[in-house]
């Protein structure tokens, strides 16, 4: 396991300067919107994009499923059609896995918005196939997000059972701690997970109870009351091997520069990291 | 098309009378729950029961899922190890679809209930691709039944976006009147249909409305209102030529003996069915 | 097991008096070319031809595979693409499987000869699976066929492990008494098959050693000294219950009108299949 | 691209003291033979496993397939069945893809040699799909290897048109420069692949013309004829981002001492991939 900035963090808006500050406060791995990628791309190319990340010596930790899984089936297979090439591209900057999330609750008829999300999923799982990439549903746990009129995937229990209706073998879990610690599990829970199932890991804080912590007003690794060692030790005894991106959505600004937050994160998962591992 | 005989319509409750009222009736296709088929074959052989049919040139129209969708797993599992041969058997018989029906509504969270009963359709399905057998889902419209928590299938459509869910090429529908005519739907929602996805056919009346005809206290064909000539010709129209089951749950008795009642109901089917046709 | 007429054994070249001969010479099942069919078709659409087998009451054996699997690829695909119409169409009519053979030497190189031809016959079993129909490979047996560079399929043991290369659950084999007595079979090589991987039987004869028998100069069933009974106990016991067509490929005229050869070569039938059940 | 180090570059027969080679020569991925793992976990665990290779900054780059595809089938089932966790471990110290050879001629009957293959490898397949590994096929292109009755996978080709047989979307080539020089091949061969579809790379090279040189005398890269820097551009050109092993198998020893040899092979691939890529 291995830290990895995460766009949340700070204040770039692009790509080079975002990169630059990923090198200069010590990170192998990041996390990248696709449009970033994309522009960067069409304007310059794929192999200078390329150089981008080998000069810097990055890696992509992951794409951000640019498939919109909730639109008219036309536009669904047209942002399909897509998909391939837009993996290919992904996964020569390093990227392995693909991830999405998934709504706590809903307002639409079960039977439909299950059966059609668990067929587009699986129609996308089939497309990264050839490629060797996964895809990795995030179960999203703050309470206030239960309120529509009919529950969805709330827990990891949830997105297990899920993972049936989806069918491919492919399909695993993005964790996050801030949805663990709402959805009251355990580091046993992430334990028992087959290490392929998972694909990719958010890490991130509160300070508030389960039932209180709002999804969009999240602290810093270990700025909270998150068990984030317990978290860690759960995926690494599962077999977890990959980047741990500190997605810090928020609302009121975070201190400090974005550098110094970025180096400030750095160093807590690289403690975190240890102390998980039961290296220190 | 032509009718079919089916055991809630007579007295019998086992399989060589039903067989004998059967042919003395004029019917070619039977309905004949598994459990007297097997009761057979264990006393008297597989050879037995496939002389017992041949010698009175009848067919088996359908099998009922041996198989309890919702028991627990290790449960499931042995059953569906089961299904194979028990499908084999029934196939000689002429057997070409296996059935059952879906809840319209339920207790459950709907994303563990939809997502394992999805899985194991699918386990059901892909045990009967070897043998060319389809899987009918019956969907149940009556409105009494829609008032667990949950919605889950309760017409036409939702089953259609529940195939999506199972995601297996040999699933699709047992299309009943009663259901048909409560869940409000047209000729041409059958019509639209391509031939291989009705699996079965179940045929019967009611007086009531809609919105209050109860699922087990049905009519014989004929006997209430549901538009049956539409309803026939819509399945026509997709292209199914199968058998035509007489389903007809009760509560009170019928009347008249269950020779008179078979005999009644075989000759409206064949009447409904030229008209449907168009031939007279 | 029951009689099926094949155009081989009369001088009918176009569907009507085809079927006409059929029923006067008491058959049920008959195998038809499907460019017969399709012609009526189109004269006179799909009702029409429906109506020419029920008012006979004849039932369609089998499509013998409308797809030439060697042809260049658009081709190929051009012909898949129109599989599922036909294939629907012939189902309305009776039929089950869909059949071709494969050749028992081939001059092309092994690898290409076989992965291509695997890959395409797993797309039609594909294209089939929807509507519950078997692809039946027939294996052919006599030696002076084996003279290309390379071998293939010979024997049904090498259409055994041909299956492993194809990969599609609903493909079997189309046994013929032919090439089971040419490959020097048993009762017990067809009796071990699953049911279910008997899609269809085609029954002729030869007075020639097996090493000898010549593919296109066959006897009619009866008329030579292939242990026949024994080949059709061998289906039986493994559970075959469909139709038997006496494809009697020939050079020299066959002798008598065509009418004597149905009703011949019915009534034979009729007799070897009682024999092979145990019931004379 | 980068360099990795291979086992017959060198004269280690165990894990520590090669993986130690590999750090001082300045190699970041290696390719380990599956028992030295094995080994060292069986006798340490797999933690310490792990620790050998992030303490030295090493990377796995290939897991030789730990299952023999010509056994008997209870033996193929027994490995089959042990290949997930020992995949998963591979995975865990940084490998993706799985890797074996195919003969370019061989005595068995064709239609049982490539169909069983076939499925085998596809089973082989089906099991990493979880993991998002994939296979790597290599095609071995010396003449003298050809000699066998019956032809089998001998260029690029021939392995284009077995992938179709295997039917796995994971599967694809190990590209081996002695094999693609032996087919007589060309850059663009290569370069026409899709990226995913060239799971792991061999490099070495040869004095001798593409028909004489043989499969165990090869030299080491930069030191023969093939042309290497064409041979990584086709690759470089698919997309092909992987490791580049220098698998020189030899009868005579090679010069010097495996250190400098090691030394010298990491200095020249990096030469090679700067001309391939246009950088130098």
């Amino acid at each position: 396991m291995e830290p990895c900035l995460h766009p949340t963090l700070v204040d770039e808006t692009s790509l080079v300067p975002y990169l630059d500050l990923a090198r200069e406060t010590g990170y192998r791995y990041v996390d990248v919107p696709f449009s970033w990628l994309e522009a960067e791309a069409e304007r310059h190319g794929e192999a200078y994009l390329e150089d981008l990340f080998r000069a810097r010596g990055l890696v992509l930790a992951n794409l951000g499923l640019p498939v919109n899984l909730y639109e008219s089936e036309p536009s669904f297979l047209r942002e399909l059609a897509l998909l391939p090439d837009r993996a290919r591209l992904c996964a020569r900057l390093g990227a392995r896995g693909v991830t999405t999330f998934l709504w706590p609750s809903v307002d639409e008829a079960p039977v439909r918005y299950i059966s059609q999300l668990a067929r587009r999923i699986r129609q996308v799982a089939v497309e990264l196939m050839p490629l060797g990439m996964r895809v990795g549903l995030e179960y999203v746990g703050p309470h206030h997000l239960r309120g529509r009129t009919y529950p969805f995937v709330q827990s990891l229990a949830d997105l297990k059972t899920f993972w049936e209706a989806v069918g491919a073998p492919n399909v695993g879990v993005l964790a996050d701690s801030y949805h663990w610690y709402t959805a009251g599990e355990s580091e046993d829970d992430l334990a028992e997970l087959p290490a392929e199932k998972i694909v990719y890991v958010h890490i991130n804080d509160t300070n508030d109870a389960p039932q209180d912590a709002h999804d969009g007003r999240r602290l810093m690794p270990g700025d909270g009351c998150i068990p984030l060692v317990s978290f860690l030790r759960g995926l690494y005894r599962a077999g977890y091997r990959g980047p741990v991106a500190a997605e810090v959505l928020h609302e009121a600004p975070l201190g400090g520069t974005g550098a110094s937050r970025a180096l400030r994160v750095r160093e807590r998962l690289e403690s975190l990291i240890q102390l998980a591992k039961g290296e220190r």
